[in-house]
């Protein structure tokens, strides 16, 4: 039978500055990227978004990001290996400290943002995140859009990969995600995203923004925890994938 | 033979801003109170603060503050217990993910500035602080100003405790630091910082600004490391110390 | 004929965290109170919203606050008189400086949160702030809790000032505002806002929480913007207040 | 009789962490950049260094930067002209705020770290700030590096401008200043400052790294406030300027 994981960004308030809808996602999701106070959250956001997610079955992992809060992580920093390498560890640490006190296992690492784009295309970025991982401990799940530097890297250290797609973005024929400013980048209607999660899960494949036909594998769909629709979207496609035999469950589960 | 362990604060520098002689001091200190990114240090200061630590076989401690790097953790907040718990935590583990990292083993945590001052006589900030690092990992040591409510509530948690004095600070006659805007309150000649290190180490006990004999039991003694002249004082007295053949070695060797 | 301003907090929006639903209350309101970037608020958000005050033709003041972007400026600092003057001093340069280049009047200037509340009670607090408005630009009318200590202090200084009142706040029998704990504090009544208004703006006095008549003058009243029914309450008095012939408009208008 | 400025970026300490050796380059200098707060510089510190520089007779002129505390205003930032518009506004309101309630008139304007070498090569970017500048205030003087784009848009949109020189920088053929990374690119012999300075002021040229001569022509001469020795640098040339009848004052001195 075949399995899927459904992720989400979650815990992306920051003191008074309410964002998400993390409440219904944690209902609907099987891993939650949590968002580790650098580009979004802060202590108090993590501390109850873990126990949200322990309280829900829903899997914890750490979602580190440029020191950016008032970019939200989304612009380009150009840092030395050594310097990214102790950007994920600080951030690593800080998630895993948490969850130690809340009793709550750490499945998976995914990098936020710019950080994110960076490494699906730079291999000795994507490395020092994938070495830090590593170093920090060698069972966490590193997610990376699928086919990515990022992805690659993660196998040269040993970690565990989880392949990582996007349910409602259309994708160029090179296998990267059409930039937002191209019509047609965002999809909004339940068919399409729909079709596309399921191409992705039954025959590996989606078609690109031109019209070819791409492979794309994937362990992990990725919904955007800070539109306005993600909670209405996850919560149609997990149904669907239910409905044709997918197992819907945690990267991490056995 | 009686045992002394010196300590200092280091790490304090953030980005381009510079604080602190850590290189020199770290040549005499046995225990290195590293800044955990709140109140002062940064990522990447923390990574190298606990590297050089380690090359120079000081033993690390965490230095958690007030998120306050404008006020340098400094200025009193008031939080609930559980926003103290939370506050703890996460850079407790930020700094353990570092020394994890590093192949460093974590010693002791010692609370920064404000969040010290107000814990050493608040019994329920104490506690929760105490109850953070037990849950976090209870086998660190807290240190806490010599018979605080911050010493008190670390042993009714179960924590080992160091009770910290400091070498070149007045004391009231209740036991407290004398505040600073008191004249005598800071003690700048070496004899007066020896005699004062002399008389906690040999006899338990030392003069107050008023003249009172007051009981001080001291595990470890604090060398200010944003002061000019915590080194030189610091080298000065751990020879005192040596020739008066007390054991200069971190509070948690064997 | 009576003339009454509607004012609310607006512009608190920093990088991708959204706050409020300023555009709809532009539509209502007469007086818009911009956050200055350091408890909400950042140089392109301060831009735009000032851009879009002046084409709807309403009136711009500066909504200084302590520089706690994570409390949201509701946290209290203590701070000399000095200091509270360079703070002050500080934002009103910076958003005059962009009323300046967007061709707009300033017209006043209300601080924000703790600022605000702390100084209703001191008069220390307040004459500070109302200094660095004199000095900067004696033209600008402070805005203060009715019969508070910063309208004292304003006025004091020689300053227009204008009197606020809350529309949807329940007060205590001594004239401030109930605290947000107490029950009944907020009323979320129309018929509870609509009765109070009328009541100020007629008679000059409201029913306290405790069933005692106070002396409440105002010339301005406060809709919370960053809460939901902000808009819908806003627009609804100023209906009201229409209806009974109020004129409702900018409290520097002549 | 040749006239010249000598500049010198100040009031960039942050809270508790101190820069720069402010107090005695304002015995030197005749032009002081005062950091606005958002690459360095608080608003304490702001309004300190402006009354320093006020009893001092010291020009003052606004030193805007990124919004970049971390990266002390050094690392690059991609923003669109509206944001480098919004950015520079905001900036020189704040000082020129601080600078009314002092009654201090402001000099000029010269961007910082990576906004001014950006700006020296990006005609788009450096006509975002003039146009900022001359919308604010037209009298301002616009300080830029010699030759450079920033000097050109200055002039475009009608600004006064003063050609920056570095007293301690080597220059690449091209007229940029020699990266930090190449071999001789500062210079630390007074002879060779000395040298320079003059053949700058006498002659309008100096002599590139590699052996060229390079026209350069500058009303102001730059001191880093934040190296050891540009208090003793600035000082010596002082002496020598004034010995070869230079008239060392600010460039808005009539």
């Amino acid at each position: 039978m075949t399995q899927l994981d459904i992720n989400a960004d979650l815990g992306e308030s920051y003191g008074a500055f309410q964002v998400g809808e993390d409440e219904q996602l944690m209902k609907v999701i099987t891993s939650a990227n949590v968002a580790c106070g650098f580009h979004a959250g802060d202590y108090n956001v993590i501390a109850d978004t873990i126990e949200r997610a322990k309280s829900e079955g829903v899997a914890v992992g750490a979602h580190p990001g440029f020191p950016d809060l008032f970019g939200f992580g989304r612009r380009e920093f150009n840092m030395s290996p050594k310097e990214i390498y102790n950007l994920i560890t600080y951030q690593l640490g800080a998630i895993a400290g948490v969850c130690k006190v809340k009793d709550v296992e750490l499945q998976h690492v995914k990098p936020h943002g710019a950080l994110y784009n960076m490494a699906a295309k730079d291999y000795e970025m994507a490395s020092s995140i994938a070495k830090a991982v590593r170093d920090f401990d060698s069972n966490l799940i590193l997610f990376g859009l699928s086919n990515s530097e990022l992805v690659r890297a993660g196998k040269d250290e040993g970690l565990k990969v989880a392949q990582e797609a996007f349910a409602d973005r259309a994708y160029t024929s090179e296998g990267y995600l059409a930039p937002r400013s191209m019509e047609g980048s965002v999809l909004t209607s339940l068919e399409e995203i729909e079709k596309q999660v399921l191409s992705i899960v039954q025959n590996g494949c989606t078609t690109s923004l031109d019209g070819k036909q791409i492979p794309l594998e994937a362990q992990t769909i990725c919904f955007h925890g800070d539109g306005d629709s993600a909670y209405h979207h996850a919560e149609h496609i997990k149904n669907v994938l239910q409905h044709h035999s997918v197992d819907v469950k945690k990267v991490g589960g056995s």
